[in-house]
């Protein structure tokens, strides 16, 4: 088993956990990432358009992107690739050629969330010096999987390897607006085998789950309702109201039916509008999802979603754009691959728990990537590296012991050659 | 004044009270009204299709019909009478000419209720055996309306009135579903002044109000909602629900705008749907009514609620069929003939305390006879005969004290007489 | 295997098919199993008070049940009999000691349904004259269940079977009313192994479940609401309108949350309310149901909708009464006596697909007697016996392929027996 | 008639136009007023606590406070003057004894809107060089109103006017949180004539309006709803929904019946909640408005509106806060007055146009202090001065046509002069 060069790794991550940025914006972070697979020595390396089809959800505006990008200039970015990701086409795709053999395909997520990171000297980043420096914040471990991808990549040329490992660094998985543009990038084509990971979830350091599965089918949507102002004293006839048409589109939402198929939800998760007590509000906005433990039961209630939408807005007088901000279909993993990673994690010597079976509660939008393959005749699985976070997931004080970045090469760099040893 | 023959008057309001016709059904209360015509010795009587406009609201079915039809022959109804009503083509139109002079009219209409009467011993016509024997009621005071219209047709033949006389004994006022086939039958258009009568309205015996007006005017709508039915168990995504579209219909009706010029009212007033707990419901029905201090204040009403109900229906995949089932304007009594009442009133030495204006709070389709006098240069009035009343207008107990009948005849008689001595 | 006696069999079916007696009302039904338990021989018969606790859900009125315990009388029944089930304690248990051994249950319901049966001479109970001449109708296969009730126990007496045989004619399970009454009555106390019957349920004839599961616990509830009437157009403000609120509760139900420990369902199946169009409506109801994969989503989504229903009354100045109709637990069926049953289905030479299990995504009472055999450490299992049946459960039309009715008596004898012989 | 020094007055409305100060932080505006007061030698000012009760609504914090304090210090604010204001107590009362007569007062708001003015070269504010330099903006007329409040008090000074004059300067009319904390301080309480005072409301320059009424009473509200917080895909039943307790109350809120006695009016003006797609929201807010033609329907609205959002929380496992924000009741002009300021607008060569009567549509807090001199038999005007205005009021190009500046000092204080001499 491969040991990988921790101090490195730990100096990487550490990095990128002092430059999140959010989805879209990842240009100092892919820069980064390209810098580490030159030292590396990864010939082959996809950036911009050339990893990414036209397919990207929830791109922010030029004015946005344009800002995220001058940062990443001012820390250092090189301008080629900035020019290759101008418009938000971030991420990249590296290919590692090692002789004949099966193309295996490792997915990490890079971008980090739109929030404030803890000052508290408990929070380890806060302590050591390496807390956010941009207003975002590695919240979820993104800052690791990013690290991890590239340790895969280092200890795979190392390794006996034979075949292709492709090793997609994805960008704008918190708004589930990047997979899809990944996976129909023509990069995942010919791939095999897909592993995705994730650190954390709730299973402590030590623990490796194998196989993470049952994600719902997810829709996330943005609606605007938009009808007639008035003054609500002197003339509220005049008025179409749009806060009655979002208030009666909640309602409406929630009242979906079950699915006798399998779970569903739907959520309006945000909602607001209107601008004075005295005026009939002339505009409202819904954001809210749909899910499904299938894709077909996720269109089924997005589907009566826009129905319920545009009936509300209806019945009001009033107008109701709806926009898709994100989306991913369900996904489980595949016994094969399951398999190899409980076996190579039963193997490792910090790995006290392996665990064949998780389900993740959430959506992701590495499915897309998963479908992909799957649909192609290969196999995916969605691998969990146990973490201990002291904040949960999306909170202030999120962290990730490092412990577990080394764990996490280890197992799935292991894994990945083993599939090349005896393609299951 | 002339004194009117109270005893027949008395008689004959007994006569039609055992025997309530609801809306369109009133074959027995029309041939009992004609046979006094006759005895009267009106000549120019118009009954059927002559006296009514093709624009009949809330006609029954056939059975229905039939059914009333037969009633009022084994009750004694003329046979050529009743075929000229075939089809519920109830109420006559009386046309009384003596010499020149103003035309003048006066409205009473003459259906019953579809509800039981009281058997209570303290209930007059209980106590004193005319009761209904028809399984209706009048319990809104027609009996005496339609009596009062004999008693002043009697009255002015015995007068000095020289002009036109025109007494329209309208059906079906309590679905506002008579009025417009009445003003648009054509025997209103030379009509100069018209009076309209109703008994009680909460004021007492010895008060006659000379002008009621401030008539909302209201449109009745009955919509039917379609759905898919479905197990609420097994495959509840499979229904369409119907009883869910209605009650969201509900609450976007009460969500309709106030309107700034005037008041407005809505009301789901009857609703159901559905057949079982555990089925998804297909069908539900809800029946409501707009109205508004204008007519197109009802209408801006109205229009909002056909949007509300369509909204509804589409935001839960379901159909609306909206009727219209009955409808008035508004409309107001013109000061006019609202002196010459008063005057009339004043004289009358049972009238203890004559008034010049009340409100109804209520709607009429008397309002769709007088609008149409008035559009065409004519003046209007509704008369309000106090009369005491045990129970309300419309419940099991409702009477009316006949001494008021004797009032009515005098105050309108007298009226119409000094409206053709000095036309106002 | 013994083989059931079909002509005697089938001739009770017809004369039970002729009799529908719906829930509560099974007066005449089971004075004519009681009379073939005489017959048979069975010595002890527990029938009205004895057989049940006082948990009975959906009692009818006095009047309503005398009604029908007066045709019982008139159609033959047993005067002592009817006596013993005054006030609707229908039903009866059945015991049969026949040596030393386990205790085995077996659970058939009896009641029919509220429904006009078919007159289409393609309808076979038409055409060979042994349709409904209650008015009610067995559109569910009842009658055939306690005709394989009565089939079991006497195959049972001719068999090797050692132990005691007790067989559950249980009364309204349409309403799921009689199924708690049954498992507290103490009779089920002492009972190792159960098992319920249905046929029909879309499987053809020839085809056995052994082992129908998921069961969905459901509460059927009928929430009356109180306001205020008001007059709609005079004075809206003195209502406190009962639809609104009903029609509020209606969206509030189903926007009930989903439940991510599985399956929940919500149905406002029926409603009503309102008189007329211009009045603020007083009264209305609403009767529904709630589901879950287990009994406790089933309560948590039955306590979310009493909120819901109580905040809705307040919000419009309402009361609301809330009662339960109906109520079943979740349950499952146990391996070990499927095992059982898909042996002897396999053995019958009629049964041309043996199915270990299916499931029938709906809710049944049975739950309630499987429930608490299991709970006392003993096992149970719900059989599905197919039979072609032309039109659909609960319609007009259905009706059972009478071999199956031999197909069950055997199958379920044989279980029974083997029980007996090799305890699982 | 006394003329008034148009360029002086002038000065001092730019002046206060170029530092609008929104409700409760109107230190300078307050100060730059008692610098006038002073300069026309007026002896009895009150300022702080000594000028309002302590009912004011709506105060903002105190760091919003501190940051306008500070502003005003740095834009020439008396030091002193500030102290007496800190927290938030500003306007103040003029007091001008001058010899024996009636006490009549004059009223006038103060406070600008909380947002931005136009740049635009055809709004005369930004060419003249007096727009807006705090970021809040006069676009209602108050720097106007302030301006004739001086000059109505100069020019009574110069007249023969007998009596005392108590001219309020009153904060936070814009969030109607000011006019009962004018009305309770005691200062009202031996007023017998109070005049208030409105430019433009679509009157154009020349137009005054002796009496406007009609004042819808009103409370504005805002309301907190509070819930349980969870993940919307994992575990919704474990939250309570605040946006949809929200959404239910805007249904039930829209839903309370109109009244037969008058206007009414309901609102919900601005509402937001939640935090992102896949939460099931914590919190959500809604602010709102109830009107009435008379205070006894607005309490009948916000009595029911209460009962609305109670309901729609309990519904929803929620909670609800309600604050009111704003208030102030019906009120109308008396006939007394209206004739008074009718003669003195008659004179003036001017005023083209003088009306008796008009209405405005919405509320005002001017009717607390009206309501107070009336209730103590004293009689109370709003007075409507005319003045083109190129944009409506409350928006970004609002201004006043400065020549109505002399139009209301000059028929103000004509109309306040004849009060003294022939007391209505």
């Amino acid at each position: 088993m491969p040991m990988t060069d921790d101090d490195h790794l730990v100096a990487l991550r550490r990095d990128l956990h002092r430059h999140p940025e959010p989805a879209w914006r990842e240009f100092r972070t892919t820069a980064r990432v390209v810098e580490e697979l030159d030292r590396i020595g990864v010939e082959e390396v996809h950036v911009g358009r050339d990893a990414l089809a036209d397919a990207r959800l929830s791109v922010p505006d030029a004015d946005d992107l344009a800002a995220w990008r001058t940062r990443a200039r001012e820390a250092g970015a090189d301008a080629d690739l900035l020019e290759a990701m101008d418009g938000g086409w971030t991420g990249c795709v590296a290919v590692l050629e090692q002789g004949e053999g099966p193309t295996v395909g490792l997915r990490v997520d890079i971008d980090g969330l739109p929030r404030e990171e803890s000052t508290d000297s408990d929070h380890v980043p806060a302590r050591e010096g390496f807390r956010s420096e941009t207003g975002a914040m590695h919240a979820c471990g993104h800052d690791a999987h990013a690290t991890i991808g590239v340790g895969v990549l280092e200890a795979v040329t190392r390794s006996d390897f034979s075949g292709t490992l492709k090793v997609f660094f994805q960008p704008a998985e918190e708004v589930i607006g990047g997979g899809r543009a990944v996976a129909e990038s023509g990069h995942l084509d010919d791939v095999d085998y897909l592993y995705a990971v994730h650190v954390g979830l709730d299973y402590p350091t030590g623990e490796v789950v194998a196989g993470v599965g049952d994600f719902l089918a997810v829709t996330q949507f943005h609606a605007m309702f938009t009808g007639e102002p008035a003054h609500a004293g002197a003339a509220p006839e005049a008025g179409h109201n749009a806060v009655q048409a979002m208030a009666t589109a909640v309602t409406d939402l929630y009242g979906i039916p079950r699915h006798g198929d399998g779970d569903s939800r739907i959520n309006a998760g945000r909602v607001g509008g209107g601008t004075a007590s005295n005026i009939v509000p002339e505009e409202a906005f819904l954001q809210g999802e749909a899910r499904g433990a299938t894709t077909e039961i996720r269109d089924f209630v997005f589907d009566r979603a826009r129905q319920a939408m545009e009936g509300a807005a209806f019945a009001h007088g009033c107008e109701v754009d709806v926009d898709v901000e994100g989306e991913a279909p369900s996904a489980d993993s595949d016994d094969e691959l399951v398999d190899v990673v409980h076996a190579a994690a039963s193997d490792h010597p910090a790995v006290s728990k392996p665990t064949r079976r998780g389900s993740l509660g959430g959506s992701e939008d590495a499915t897309y990537l998963m479908q992909h393959v799957q649909d192609r005749g290969g196999h995916a699985t969605y691998v969990g590296v146990g973490t201990d976070h002291p904040g949960g997931h999306h909170t202030a004080t999120f962290d990730v012991d490092e412990t577990s970045i080394g764990i996490g090469v280890d197992v799935l760099s292991e894994a990945i050659v083993e599939t090349s040893r005896s393609p299951p």
